[in-house]
């Protein structure tokens, strides 16, 4: 069997997925603002040899149910939330190896700004950045920054495809892997025979400019995404190393992982789903933590979560009233999910109960062994490549998990025991610290620039 | 006399501002894309009791040489060049007073990302970020963004003049300073009644939001600036709580200094200069000391940048011709302050002798005691508040001047022997951690929201 991929999954607020869980007493999720916060459990997941940390990200506020910000306010469901990738530097400082996969949104920031922010943190985490390539559902957040509403659904992935194309060129296209001379002998830091000027003249961009970073190890992040609708699907198998899949059965999962695999093929692509695990040294321990924390479980956090997620305004049914999805609002591969789930007619009480502490997926509750089970059954059945664990009570959830499960999954030899050499790209792929031949930027890559001559001596 | 402010200048890139400065065999700058660097300056500047770390930024590449990035390429030029806001967070994790003062064109970046970026960066480090406004003078940015080229001067200040506006609002409109109660008893994280969306409609920008963030130490952070032109100063004026002064001579500064301090009266205003040190424990030291840096500094690289600076093409005049300074391109107030310090009909030559291992100012050379002299008649004759000291070679500048001059200045009364408690803007104004009532932001503060009243009960 493959080994199993193990994702922290965050974000950087209070209440992430599970709501609710702040005011459990030994939860630490208020202090979501601090560095040291940050850099504690980045240094734990290091111990515990995750592949990575996986921050989630919004730009707008969760305002559906209701038709009101009130209800995310009072449960902290996503707000206040704070910029992720201003975490990545301090954790980055205090690990390693640790990969850092970070949610940012393209619909709003010229691509020039985000290729220069991302190559700066894979310089400066030696190549561990990824980018989890979203284009927004949130009306909120359009609002936010100066349209009135999202664009529609599919012109949204238009332009994600064109912005790609732009930071690609910017990425691989600007500097040859060997323009940086750094020789203080003749006082030359750049070749600028080896450097370029990028043109991209699109529907939505321009640019024309030198790219101001040298080459960082990866040059591109490792690309992530969770296209699921068809549109999104075209998108994932075109651009995504890994794949973020939320069908609620395994048999789903498998279905579109399936068509994700053969649309991307020959290109290798690594899927994950997103789970909650609580865990004890016995069945009956975990148990027991499970009811401790759906104790603190907030149904109003989740149920705002899920009228945004889903685009539905649960305020305007009874808690045992079927459902009625009507059309503009709704987030339809999101309904559909929940639909193969739960079956038609489905209540807000049915969500509710499925959705407390857990999310596409109740949570796995068990032994170290029964979890060690579950998630080996998930990989086999679903065909998936391993796991983003999102968080219940913090840090204990992954302290439980790194203490008891880790050494269970070791010893089936399902889980590294030390990490691999190289880049977060190399760690995943074992193929080098670049983009595949093959892959969409490989046609960005550079080529040689006009060699200008030099006026006058450079040197005194 | 009023205390000495001292910060480092510094930028993330090799060569700052004294060019060629990397070839030298103890300098460190080619480590500029590694965390460490950043942190190990940082922890250095707080041991030296630094006001703050000042980071300076440009989004295009220095071009006019020539008409071409070359001689900036070889000479490292401020290219390559990384993302400064990103090693705010390693550097704020390993200090504890340090401030930050960051250099953000505000010209590419929708106002509610930007500002939930900065309001991160001054929660992560317990209110100690500043941010540098600039509205950006390259064409080559504005061509990395999709733009032909740069706006006009005065329209890039009625720009930025909205900009600042929808920023005050969000950053302190839209959040009362008690609205959060983070109770986990009754599970009440946010009191929505206390929160309220942000409604901007102006000429430039539209925003319809709700600030994600929660209330930071500074909320606003500390407003740096250096307009030079009459627009720039009446921004300056309005705005800005330090400016950077460029003027070349101490009564020039001065002129400049009364002029914004009478246009920002009554609020107070701290007013600094950049200029370079070299010093060592005897005079004759610091000239050998001088005599060898100037051996390793790069003329190209000096013309690459004086030509982006000032907008004129060195390379079109004779090294002894007058330089003849033709309209559109150049950059006026600059011109004018070369044109003042050197006098008319100033040659490439003159210039270049001039700025070698300087900028504005010549490098201040001289044992500890002549160094403190020479900073404390600034001070007092250009009625200035500190400095900005640029690197010549890192990191034995900074190291030098701390164990040398920081003992005279603080045997002399004049610079501080510990930190003083609180905020950045604490620290610099002792008078809390936010604006002042007068400051324009003090308008876009905040008033209750409507309250909503929940349908459902928050907790199950």
């Amino acid at each position: 069997m493959r080994q199993i991929r193990l994702n922290a999954f965050d974000m950087a607020c209070v209440g992430h997925i599970q709501h609710g869980m702040w005011t459990h007493p030994r939860d630490r999720s208020t202090g979501y603002n601090s560095l040291e916060h940050w850099v504690s459990l980045a240094r734990m997941l290091e111990r515990g040899l995750f592949d990575g940390l996986f921050m989630a990200d919004i730009l707008g506020v969760y305002d559906v149910l209701e038709d009101t910000p009130a209800p995310s306010l009072r449960n902290a469901v996503q707000i206040p939330l704070i910029d992720p990738l201003a975490l990545v530097p301090a954790m980055g400082h205090g690990t390693t190896h640790l990969g850092f996969g970070v949610t940012c949104n393209l619909a709003y920031e010229p691509p020039f700004l985000f290729a220069r922010r991302m190559a700066t943190l894979d310089h400066l985490t030696n190549g561990r950045i990824g980018w989890n390539i979203v284009t927004g559902y949130l009306d909120s957040a359009a609002r936010a920054m100066g349209l009135s509403e999202q664009m529609a659904h599919d012109d949204r992935y238009d332009l994600a495809d064109e912005y790609m194309e732009a930071v690609y060129k910017l990425w691989e296209g600007g500097w040859q892997d060997d323009a940086v001379i750094r020789d203080r002998a003749t006082g030359i830091y750049t070749d600028p025979a080896k450097v370029r000027a990028i043109h991209h003249h699109g529907k939505q961009f321009n640019i024309d400019a030198v790219p101001l970073w040298e080459p960082s190890p990866q040059r591109t992040p490792v690309l992530y995404q969770a296209g699921a609708s068809d549109r999104g699907r075209i998108f994932a198998a075109r651009h995504a190393e890994c794949v973020f899949v939320n069908g609620s059965t395994r048999a789903n999962v498998r279905r579109i992982v399936d068509d994700l695999r053969a649309r991307s093929a020959p290109r290798p692509m690594q899927a994950f789903i997103s789970i909650a695990v609580v865990t004890g040294r016995t069945e009956k321990e975990a148990r027991d933590m499970m009811e401790d924390y759906r104790r603190h479980a907030s149904v109003e956090g989740a149920l705002a979560h899920a009228a945004s997620s889903l685009g539905i305004d649960f305020a305007r049914f009874g808690l045992d009233e079927p459902v009625r999805v009507t059309g503009s609002q709704a987030i339809q591969s999101n309904v559909e999910a929940i639909t193969a789930s739960i079956g038609p007619d489905w209540t807000t009480r049915q969500l509710m109960d499925r959705f407390i502490l857990g999310s596409r997926q109740p949570p796995i509750v068990g032994s170290p062994e029964q979890v060690a089970d579950a998630l080996m059954s998930w990989m086999e059945e679903a065909d998936i490549d391993g796991f983003n664990l999102s968080r219940t009570v913090m840090p204990e959830c992954l302290e439980t998990f790194i203490a008891l499960v880790v050494p269970v999954l070791q010893a089936r030899g399902v889980f590294k025991t030390a990490y691999e050499p190289g880049s977060y790209r190399q760690k995943l792929f074992g193929n080098g610290d670049r983009l595949p031949t093959g892959h969409p930027a490989d046609t960005a890559r550079w080529r040689p620039f006009s060699i200008m001559p030099a006026v006058f001596d450079h040197r005194r």
